[in-house]
């Protein structure tokens, strides 16, 4: 979703350079440098106000985590949390005008979280779903051999779509749950804003794991 | 579902030999002999009390159709019906104690329907359910490269466990629906007994096409 401009942000984002990072030209390969441990790293692309990635980084402190947004007035609200938080293994990434290819080296990711991104409904915007085959091949150069893309969405369209878009590019699905709140993956479910109030409200919420084949290029 | 014995199902298949064949042994590449045109053959495996393939049969003349049970007193039920309808473009085979390649020839049939079947929720019993690998090998030996698969349930489990299986068997997913009945294919769409039951109180029925790689063996 689109959060209204706030003016505060440039300056907030300005003052913390240590916690995130604007379209950064040389970061790719060295990402370890930014977090105090060396771990694997997992990206969330498209963040929004950060209560996934925030709490993901305080469940599990061995792994790193990057929040990616590509809006600055809600990864603003993200690096507020985060000046409070101080968490030692979460990075934030404003990331505009490139692909993730630019922002990460090959194999630097070791998982990728989409969680409710935007369905782009109308089918002349396919392109812009964040499981269109473009993205699909991004996630691919980066993620490690044995990584992981882990999507849910409470939009029936677009899973539906994420389905069949990973199965045509040759991902091999690890999981698919349809009701992910009534599942056995419940309990160690880290929810999201918008998904504690659609599932609150009756929602379904759609889930799928997936791995590219290593035999792939 | 199991049906109770019928006493009467046993007289009424051996009274009906050009309707109905009973584990044959010599039948396969030779179906289109049974059907008063020759035109594609479609196939419904399990097929319970024929609701489904006997309107199929008549919604489409163009095409032939074989229901595919294993239970007696189901195949008689469709019997019943056949009897009365004389549907030329229908034939009904009661199969036991043996795979469908022993009663169909390599490449015979354009298409597969599994409607509502059995989900088999117990891990031990994985190998029963019919979208299992050894059954898609199976689908796949006697279909033709253009043929496909259409696969109804209502059954959460078994329809989250179909797609994984149909992915990692190597099929193309052609299309999913997640809610049928209030998906654009809920007009041309031809209900099971069951179907009927079950979406009218409220339950959701899932739908999946596929197709075979034709690149594959």
């Amino acid at each position: 979703m689109r959060l209204r401009n706030k003016p505060w942000a440039k300056d907030l984002i300005e003052a913390n350079p240590e916690k995130i990072l604007v379209s950064p030209e040389t970061i790719a390969g060295h990402w370890q440098s930014r977090f105090a441990k060396e771990q694997p790293i997992y990206i969330e692309v498209g963040s929004g106000k950060g209560q996934f990635i925030t709490q993901m980084a305080q469940k599990y402190p061995d792994r790193n985590f990057i929040a990616v947004e590509i809006q600055e007035s809600a990864i603003a609200v993200i690096l507020q949390k985060q000046v409070e938080l101080q968490l030692p293994n979460l990075q934030l990434l404003l990331g505009t005008g490139a692909s993730l290819t630019t922002f990460f080296a090959d194999n630097e990711v070791a998982g990728v979280y989409l969680n409710f991104s935007d369905p782009w409904p109308k089918t002349r915007h396919e392109k812009r779903r964040l499981t269109f085959k473009t993205f699909l091949a991004e996630y691919q150069q980066i993620m490690q051999a044995d990584g992981y893309l882990r999507f849910k969405t409470d939009n029936q369209g677009l899973f539906e779509y994420s389905l069949c878009s990973l199965n045509a590019y040759g991902m091999l699905l690890d999981d698919v749950s349809l009701d992910l709140h009534k599942s056995d993956l419940a309990i160690e479910n880290v929810q999201t804003e918008y998904e504690e109030k659609f599932s609150k409200r009756g929602d379904r919420i759609y889930r799928l794991e997936a791995h590219f084949k290593s035999d792939k290029a």
